[in-house]
């Protein structure tokens, strides 16, 4: 796997989604705010004792701050899920914020589970998402500080800072927990790996362009 | 009712809202974009023509500009809903900025279709829920720059800045169409008004105390 | 807290749902009767096993007899929900019974998570509700024998007793766990109280009258 | 078909369901009154213009009245959905007033769309449901006057009345177009019939006791 | 009961729904794959950890393979569901295979939380649904070999082979836990009995009768 | 783009869906058989007058036969959704039929808004599905004739055959409109092209290898 704060960023994310079921459907209660610790797992978190709630539980900190891009893609994801703000399970939202360096790139992905508006705060960023087969319609834009723009659940969409400054964003996803897969790191990181077979015809390349990338992922 | 750039710029969501009716099902095709001129009224906005639809559909500008906040207030809300970025509708989401001047507040509101995580950009807000009956328990804090905070669907919420400089924050609805109930407004300042019959027994006040507050809203 | 049988009824029926988490989703199964002194919390309450389930939780008695509302407001609700009736539990529904003396009321208040229908069985009831900002219209009708009203999801809304007489009223609501906000209760009698910074400008009131409203509630 | 007041009602009711589209997602705007002269049909009822709603479309009149249950079933199914009441449209409720003459009965059925409660106010009913196969578990009770009891969704379920003087209910059921699949009429007195060769199997019994039955539903 | 393969088929599929409470809101992460020996009970059924998930858990075998229709009915039914695919949880879908003896019948049924689609690998099937009450319409069709067809939810509905040859269809639900309603057994054949006077009423049919055909379910 | 049966059957599929919007909500009638023509766009199908439905709305023929797969991919996929078969608008299912040759793959895809059960019913195929980022973990297996297996909502799958000779499957989906997401041709064969920048980084391939890709989509 390429080392990439981006990716290790969102990758904790991941980690955390992925041990840490969540729940979409509507809230039945004022709030249930996430037992991060339980052992029971199912479609969303279990909830703590409200009577041991506290005001941290809805509130997460340093979103202000910028983060280290010095990785292969020159992004980084700083994520607030039910993780980092318990009070989120059951509500239906999680947020992030996204570092970009100059020429940085969150690379093209989907979220499986959610919609996502995007917000610039710093810089200009090109962004864009693809509908689906047979139209492969590619829609995008460059944005500037101030702008917005929002790309619909599943399909595949990026970001990239084509400035000479740094770049952030803020987004927020229609789900708790969204997922996301990387689509390179789907295909050529997978572990393990898929078939060859699969991906040559897939993509139209050669065995030894496969295993070249592999590598790479 | 105040003069209130803070209410007036909500208003202005508000009605939007109340003529574009809104769908927070889920999508099923890749987007929806919002025929608003449509005369055919739903749970939800008709589409456009998907091969009508167009980049400037999906963004939204000026999200980066201080409002005005000049009023009894000392807020003003921008909106961000299908009305400004028809590419929303369908997606269940929608988003705010909120200026504060020193000491303005976003007053007592429910949204009642939406959860919200607002997020400072500038400044510091006191921010805060209040559960349902008979609870009634009051979760607060205050943030600082970079700070999140979230607020349950439905449940009567404020923010306030404290500080001596202006406040800026960024907030997300799990809604295209959340809402916005205004508890002064909607006791003291429907149309027509409430008997106040009702309002003193509800709140305990004298019929003189009523006719005054009903000329503030 | 004022002393009121309405409140202090509802109050236990709002208790019951802060305890018993409650789920609106689709049910999965005939039933999954609530098991309500279950350790886990989830965002729905956990089933009996199917096997010890008898017809008893499917039904509650009582419904047919007045309640005490000699209270300042009037008033009292009886509530069905999954505490009183475990096998409503993921079914989406609940009922409440409310009784009002001559003059009574049941105040200002919002369900954030049911559209309700009423029932006038007994009596004559004024009732309304208040769409959201900026309209804040005012919809309201006095109700005789015989007549339903619908109130829809999370606006304010209340009853009153215009009559000489009792009257009694069969309410049905969307959701097995609804809530209910009761807008002076949250404004003025939060624990802690809401800073009066924040009510003083929410309201247009002074902190003198503020102060003496918060011993009120 | 039995010449039938109650399934004449109910008859009524599921006609107008039929024509007039309903919608159970949630709703979207504070409401979406029903324009029940509308010829766009849709999962879901199309809206009027909010400017034209009046309070009346929120109200219905008359569910203190015993209605006629001279006929074979001894029973009147007096419906309130967004046809009688359209403000209830998009809002996941309806209700209905049942009369029932002593020994009358509302026959074996289902709802395809809803759990439904039902309010005993006048005389007592067997009631009792189904559970699904292979179970077939028959879950009855008899309530008095005050009992409530609830039918989850799609069960086959009925109500008699034992008593010796007429009984009346109010029911409530978590969908503006519940639908009803009287079971017997489903058999039997379908337009076209169902062929003998699948009723003799389901039921086991002869082309000639079919005949006998097909002329009677 | 009869001695039905198809019947006896049905009823482990339904016994394992019975125990195995299932979702079918939107899943929140990749996979919840269900822990089938879970003691904690749910609308929906708990997860494996993730870590413990093999490629097994998300497949099933044997669909190909003929089963034994030697019985009553004629028919057999194959169900893939969480009990057999644990995958499935949370996912909203499931699977059986019917295998039907020339003249076998799947009899008069209803799935009170799925709709249907059915594929005929073999053979010829005379299908038919019945729209709900007061219309009772008749759907129908004979399907050949590589014919589709599909039943809208909580409708009841049948399949009969009319032909000299075995018949195969495979059929896919809108649900994990569809449920299944055989209309005769639950009339006829729940435990304990309906109330013949409920029955008579409801089929206008008299107590010998009934008694005959209760020995039958 | 490639010449390939597999993709222009799937392309018609996508085609269709994105004329045809199509609504996975709960229905709220019998049914609302697609009114194919109609010019109100909605998220979702509107409906045919229930009096114009004929049988032939609720089925499809054709399935049992073999398609042409002569084409890059060696695969081609049949449709069934409310296009072919209108009866399935609003039911949340569709299937399809896919043919593959003798090493045929259908290529590396995701579906948007369904989770998807796939049948051989001749011939092998080896599956496979990758969990979100960043555990990207492979989940694959080689299914025989008369195996199932199940690809959750929004992943990453793919299906081939490995064997000398043809194989077939069924699958059903989760929607009536699950949109397809072909990785290669949303990545390689957009339009517009997305910005070779873009592709660089994400897939660490340089300028000419994406040239080269290009033309290939």
């Amino acid at each position: 796997m390429a080392s990439s704060a981006c990716i290790l960023a969102i990758s904790f994310l991941a980690l955390v989604f992925f041990l840490a079921f969540a729940s979409d459907q509507s809230p039945i209660q004022d709030f249930c705010v996430a037992n991060n610790g339980s052992t029971v797992l199912l479609n969303g978190l279990t909830c703590k004792d409200p009577k041991e709630v506290v005001a941290d539980d809805f509130s997460f900190s340093g979103l202000h701050l910028a983060a280290n891009t010095s990785n292969a893609l020159g992004c980084h994801v700083t994520p607030v899920t039910p993780s980092e703000m318990p009070g989120l399970n059951t509500l239906g939202l999680s947020i992030v914020r996204i570092d970009y360096a100059p020429q940085g790139i969150n690379p093209l992905h989907t979220h499986p589970r959610a919609s996502e508006i995007l917000i610039v705060l710093e810089g200009s960023l090109e962004v864009g998402f693809i509908t689906s087969f047979p139209e492969n319609r590619h829609i995008g834009k460059v944005l500037q500080k101030g702008d917005a723009f929002v790309f619909p659940v599943g399909l595949v969409h990026y970001q990239r800072n084509p400035g000479p400054t740094n770049a952030v964003a803020i987004a927020a996803l229609s789900s708790q927990n969204p997922g996301v897969i990387i689509v390179a790191n789907a295909v050529f990181g997978s572990i393990p790996n898929i078939s060859s077979n699969i991906i040559e015809k897939s993509f139209q390349i050669n065995k030894k362009a496969i295993g070249y990338l592999q590598t790479k992922f």
